[in-house]
């Protein structure tokens, strides 16, 4: 019997432990899934006679190391800060490592090591990052092999709400860690590369400046520059290509209506915010407006707004953001905290709501003289509140990837991403039996 | 013989050696300079026999440690990071201290120890922070022992160019380190109170919420908010005052122009430019505007600064903003970086040029039922490219300051700034004496 060890149990965790659970009886595994709270753990577990729950803190070495000696595989859903230290452990232990997350500076110290150890850390491997790098290489790697000469790669993601449920005036509900949402863009300027030139968006422009992306059945969006497009020439293979973009996906209409947040210092996340705790969301909102006394706070904001093209201020009364009478009780908040907790009441996912992600990637180029385009388009909509399509999109190629591992299918070692064909290739034929399918659409252009 | 060792014979020097030098022989002082170059400090010591010319690298402790040993007073001009390490010298071999830059922390933690030593180390005693400190607790001290109350304080500093030499369109000259005026107002919102109410700007609205200041004989000038004004309540025992504010002046029209550079992210200071040493001032505005094969990079450029209500491209192609042929060759630079070195070639105060510095108080406070205003104000014109009003309103301070010590005029003891009337008395009667006066308004209101 192998042994699976499963830190984290959070929410993209519920259908990577079904597929371990669904596939322990074929393959002789045993999943151990720890969490703080036993409670979930059972819960996810489902009193499958394959798992076994534990609870411990498994941020404390003590505490992991007897799991961990015990494990074939560990697979860590913890938040991304953790996981160097649960790697350096996996490899002093000589255990195979897997984590959806981005390889920081220090995992990637550590690659020769791992190497030498005959292990796998393979990392990167959720959606994105993880099935992005997967579909992506795999188009590239044909066009490569068909001799063709990729000249332009464009690639969009959006973690949205399914049709049916978009039901408020924002077309968006948080279907992710909200924070994130709060945060996003910030922390760097984005760039990419446009036909040779090197273009640079700071955060107050990220979001005025948008691509359109359209779907088949699903209508429009919009994408907005994701941070550094420039590193992934070389993740990809692709060094010299003369246009190269990633972006995140939202419905039309969403980056204006957000960037007047964004312009007012609203998603600002340094400075701790004067009396934070009595604040109501019209006196938030008002900290940031300029001092008038005889103007509205209404007509404030929308003298905020105007310049930006914006003429409706009917979003954010929607939002509250002029109640007067709610004190948001937020103790020593940043302005980013205060407006998640705005939000959070309005953007929540409903139980019955269904969360919805968009993957799209455009590539142009030259094949037997012609010129040439595709389109790959991934759509996947939530079963239901556990296994939504963020769980799914995740949960699946982790999951793959430890049954490729334990049946020794994956032959490179090290500190590792899913690009190359002997993890993609059997990932995303499985994640197409799993209702994960890409569309494609090829022209000459 | 009392020895006085400064360390940093740089740009704000000037003056101060000249003040010390002029009290050296009545006070019986000498003054020991060091710099790097041996050259500069000759030249600024001009062969007076009261001044030594030393070159030693300060930041060495082994080649300052004897020259410190010998002192009797220590003032440090180098840059504020490097003060804490002289400090710590200084408090070792028991010596007094004179800085003109803000208390770090660290400098802060040293002050129970400074006082039980019997040590003064005086910082913020330059011109901004320094001369506004001692000016505005002139003020404050005189309306409390009046039994006044003040609820309203606004204060407003500026380096600028003279009158006579204000001969370019954008009315700004360099007269300091132009590093830091690119990086101007970056780093963290602005925040103030005004009328009890918080208030907070982030950077990219900063130069667009303006106050205007008008001084007689010199027109108006602009304010912008610096970037805390919120902990001067404590500093100058305001604690409870519904109105602090402090801010930055330009000439009109500065701010709006400048906040194009803002909004492009042309001063941003972390993201390395991709081969930034091949671009021309056009390519590098290009790299920020947005991607339209067909539309002149000035197009774009209007384009950009149409939504910030500026529809005059003349200031900038007086920069030589659209120059496409002159290579910049800055090698890994980042745009603050760039954008100084274009700025530079325009900006650069002529061998016959003047600055200016401009300081204005404007209080508003409670007396015997009645409201009154008082604005004291204080312009000071560079005497020639040495004795720049920067290099005055910085020098003639610290000199003071260093004079009051050496007579042992000063009785408070720690880590202090200049905001108590045994210090600010005498500094600010001198000052009147060398032609720093301040203006003062007072009326009900």
């Amino acid at each position: 019997m192998k042994r699976i060890l499963l830190l984290g149990a959070g929410l993209s965790a519920s259908t990577l432990i079904k597929y371990l659970l669904d596939h322990a009886d074929e393959n002789n595994w045993q999943l151990r899934v720890v969490d703080r709270s036993l409670d979930l753990v059972k819960h996810k577990l489902g009193g499958n006679p394959n798992g076994v729950a534990l609870s411990f803190n498994a941020l404390d070495r003590n505490e992991r190391w007897e799991e961990l000696l015990q494990a074939d595989l560990v697979i860590s859903m913890l938040p991304a800060r953790f996981h160097i230290e649960i790697a350096k452990d996996c490899l002093e232990l000589k255990k195979h490592l897997i984590t959806p997350s981005y390889i920081s500076p220090e995992m990637s110290a550590l690659n020769e090591e791992v190497r030498n150890a005959g292990l796998i850390f393979m990392n990167e491997i959720g959606v994105d990052p993880g099935l992005d790098h997967m579909s992506a290489m795999r188009i590239i790697d044909s066009i490569k092999g068909q001799g063709g000469d990729i000249i332009g790669f464009k690639s969009y993601c959006g973690g949205l709400v399914a049709p049916e449920s978009d039901t408020n005036p924002w077309n968006y509900k948080f279907t992710w860690n909200p924070r994130n949402v709060v945060l996003a863009a910030q922390g760097g300027m984005a760039c990419y590369i446009d036909r040779h030139q090197y273009k640079y968006i700071p955060y107050t422009q990220v979001f005025t400046r948008l691509d359109t992306i359209s779907i088949d059945g699903y209508g429009d969006f919009e994408g907005y520059a994701n941070r550094d497009s420039l590193s992934y020439r070389h993740i990809y293979g692709l060094d010299d290509i003369p246009t190269i973009y990633r972006g995140t996906l939202r419905k039309p209409g969403f980056s204006k209506d957000w960037n007047v947040f964004v312009q007012l210092g609203l998603t600002d996340d340094h400075l701790i915010v004067q009396d934070s705790e009595n604040l109501t969301p019209r006196t938030f909102i008002n900290a940031f407006l300029p001092f008038e006394e005889e103007t509205p706070v209404e007509e404030k904001w929308m003298n905020a707004c105007f310049p930006l093209g914006i003429t409706d201020i009917s979003k954010y009364e929607w939002l509250g953001l002029f109640d007067g009478s709610t004190k948001l009780g937020l103790k020593d908040a940043t302005a980013a905290q205060i407006l998640e907790k705005i939000l959070w009441d309005k953007w929540v996912l409903e139980p019955h709501d269904k969360d919805m992600l968009v993957m799209v990637h455009q590539f142009t180029f030259l094949l037997n003289e012609e010129k040439r385009f595709i389109e790959s388009s991934m759509v996947n909509l939530g079963d239901d509140q556990e296994h939504t399509a963020m769980s799914k999109t995740v949960g699946y190629p982790v999951g793959i990837c430890a049954k490729l591992i334990l049946n020794h299918q994956i032959s490179e070692r090290g500190v590792l991403l899913p690009i190359k064909p002997e993890v993609y290739n059997p990932i995303l034929d499985e994640l197409e039996e799993l209702g994960i399918t890409f569309q494609e659409l090829e022209k000459v252009v």
